[in-house]
């Protein structure tokens, strides 16, 4: 009889780095229960496809939180929740600063979700597309703090006392982007159907345009140059 | 001019332990914003006495998040969601065993939100009232849960980029029950105002009655008796 595949959390948003880890995740052979969140952004159309790429996955459950309620404790504290008088950056990124796009504390609530979701269901990891080259200007992007989190997670848990601790696995950590892209070709990612950009737009049809000119646009846009691919992205400006 | 009073974000449930902590951070001058949690328990009376506890003790705000949707992620998982088909345990808390009380993930996802919070505010500090000693039960009461955490949250944050990290500030962590009565009560709370019980029930005027027979009923008994005073709770039953 086949051993059942290990259940794995995968948080996921519909962009390229968290749809190459649900492809990784899903040739380890692991038993997905994709996890997104809605706060606000104005990139909604991302959510789509998360789901998309949750079914196309072989997700056995795909689940959204909502996350509405922050916006009213994080209220003046980012450009990225709709209706922030803050402008999304269109500059090149500045690998010294932090972003003005950075939201206070997210990875360390997405992965606060994504383990109590573990440990209800009795998975043992929770997965994260973090990505410390291209994105340094975030503090909950770096190793350390992926480092101390999966500290933090070992002792949270009945699993963790229990000796058999919920591991939080970063596999994008130390890749650059062209090389992630390369990854995710090699298992499979489409990713004309995944959405990266800050402030997309939508067609007709209400699939997204991406702007091209944020950071996120620039980033994904440089690593399909160095992959040596051409950009299936579809962006509004020419 | 006077310094401006230290902002601090105070988790604080309208139960014994946290209503104590609010009477500390009173009594050390910060600028208390406290935060409490709606997690479909069976006592949201609990919830009413932590907004009369934040005004008593000169919170500036207090926000409420509702975690209503947790319910679907941690379904089958914990006794204290409303409507879940496990009982409350009744029996003597068992010193080495995990209670069937306990929310997965529970504490790393209060301070998640604790952190984000402070981040927004630009507060220094979260503080959280975990106890070990008398619920050596929860993994996310011990004090290397809490270190772990504290170092996550320094890392994790732009505060602790630029060198002063959001403090995780835990000053019941190694007191017994009834250490903290009489801390509390040094500080002027007023215990018959707290709720503590896992299972209460409401008199005809809406007020919270305990019920006497839970763990959490019982450990504070046991405080409010080896603390010498007059156990202040009302008990639905005699």
């Amino acid at each position: 009889m086949a051993e059942a595949a290990a259940a794995a959390v995968v948080l996921t948003s519909g962009g390229l780095d968290s749809t190459t880890l649900l492809a990784l995740a899903r040739a380890q052979g692991r038993r997905i229960h994709a996890l997104s969140f809605r706060y606000g952004q104005r990139h909604a159309v991302e959510l789509d496809a998360a789901a998309r790429q949750a079914r196309r996955f072989g997700a056995v459950a795909h689940e959204t939180v909502d996350l509405a309620h922050l916006g009213r404790l994080l209220a003046h504290a980012t450009s990225l929740v709709a209706g922030s008088a803050l402008a999304v950056p269109k500059h090149g990124a500045d690998d010294t600063a932090i972003p003005s796009t950075y939201v206070p504390a997210r990875n360390t609530l997405f992965l606060a979700y994504g383990l109590a979701w573990a440990e209800a269901l009795d998975a043992g990891e929770v997965w994260i597309g973090v990505n410390a080259l291209d994105y340094s200007g975030y503090p909950d992007c770096r190793p350390e703090f992926i480092d101390a989190f999966a500290r933090t997670a070992a002792l949270a848990t009945r699993r963790g006392v229990e000796g058999s601790p919920i591991a939080i696995v970063a596999p994008l950590q130390h890749l650059r982007k062209h090389e992630i892209v390369a990854l995710g070709l090699a298992h499979g990612v489409d990713y004309g159907d995944t959405v990266s950009c800050y402030d997309p737009r939508t067609d007709a049809a209400g699939a997204a345009l991406a702007c091209g000119a944020c950071d996120s646009c620039r980033l994904r846009r440089e690593g399909f140059a160095l992959a040596g691919v051409a950009d299936p992205t579809r962006y509004s400006t020419s």
